[in-house]
């Protein structure tokens, strides 16, 4: 009977196959804690654009490219140590 | 008063008109069950891809595949009840 | 298969049976609008504390008490002219 | 990142064990699938009273009550039969 | 901890720098308001097409519809006016 | 037009002016910010029990005894400290 709504960031990467496995797990565990006939349960999955979603203030978007930048310094940085 | 969220599996044929008919009747139904008023009575409505909603652990997705399956089969095993 | 979640505001005088009739009716209407299969359609029912709910920058709680006054004032005003 | 809301109905029966059972499952469920940092992943779990939760068009309080006498009279039919 | 979902109408103008503004205000006044953390605050912004959203029993379309038609008409019979 | 939920734990302590400073400060930001009449957004807060809140797999009723027992142990420290 429960219901279930899941939001993750939609970031193209999340497959039918990844979602099917949320929909099968979620289901699995509800009816394993709560003893609870799942036949009914219903999970619904939101992706959520990464300009739309922040966390601590910070949209993801900038998080994500902040990320990057930082990611491709430090590979920078490698690199010029090699060198060095 | 109230707020009313409707979400439905986004299977390409829900009409503008259809939409409306929710949102007029849930807003109807809501004035006449709490004789409330209805002036500021908010309905969303979300539509959800098949991919993204499971019912009893399985993809609509595939519950809509396997009555396809299922129908297309029966209708064969008829014309075959009707040869002979 | 929808979902369907309604918010109202709690204050004491939603019974069981107008509870019951929303249910009924929002189902009846899905399934008369859309043609779908109501069966496991799930209908959940938030009851809000006038507190936590506001509409238009005011919470409900001072809403209802400013329409109290006036209409406390109203009938004292009324009486007052009945006097004259 | 991601964001769940478990809706499940209140009826006296959920301990703390299994709700935190619930939150670790989910958590651990969306980190295997989706390989996401889980750190800041936010779970809720909401009890609806089962007046206030609706199935194909009935409140759960009936779908209880009628199971309860389905159930009251097959123990019934049972002694009778043991009598007999 | 806490966790806040911002619905508005998805109308062509809503930009990021706009989403941006929402998200880091919104988790400023949180902090500001309850003296919280609101490192993991998560803030989620839906945009709900003006189809799917309903006040007072009509869908925005028509509402928007209705408002230019009127502002279309008030202009007109302006210039009208200036004529005579 | 918009709609926003607020989710908050249910720790004891948010008082009636702090969800009113809330629920103003959340429409005048909107206001603000999409420049779009406000009259009639609603805001809604769930306050939610700490069993029933889990973040990155713990819940928060969990967290705060942790940081209470966390808290004790550097007071005992700092006092066993101030002796020596």
């Amino acid at each position: 009977m429960p219901y279930v709504n899941i939001k993750i960031t939609k970031e193209g990467n999340v497959t039918r196959e990844q979602k099917k496995a949320l929909i099968e797990g979620v289901t699995k565990l509800i009816g394993d804690v709560l003893h609870k006939n799942t036949k009914s349960l219903v999970v619904t999955i939101d992706e959520v654009d990464t300009d739309n979603w922040g966390i601590g203030g910070v949209p993801v978007t900038e998080i994500r490219r902040a990320a990057k930048e930082k990611a491709a310094k430090e590979s920078e940085s490698e690199k010029g140590g090699n060198v060095s």
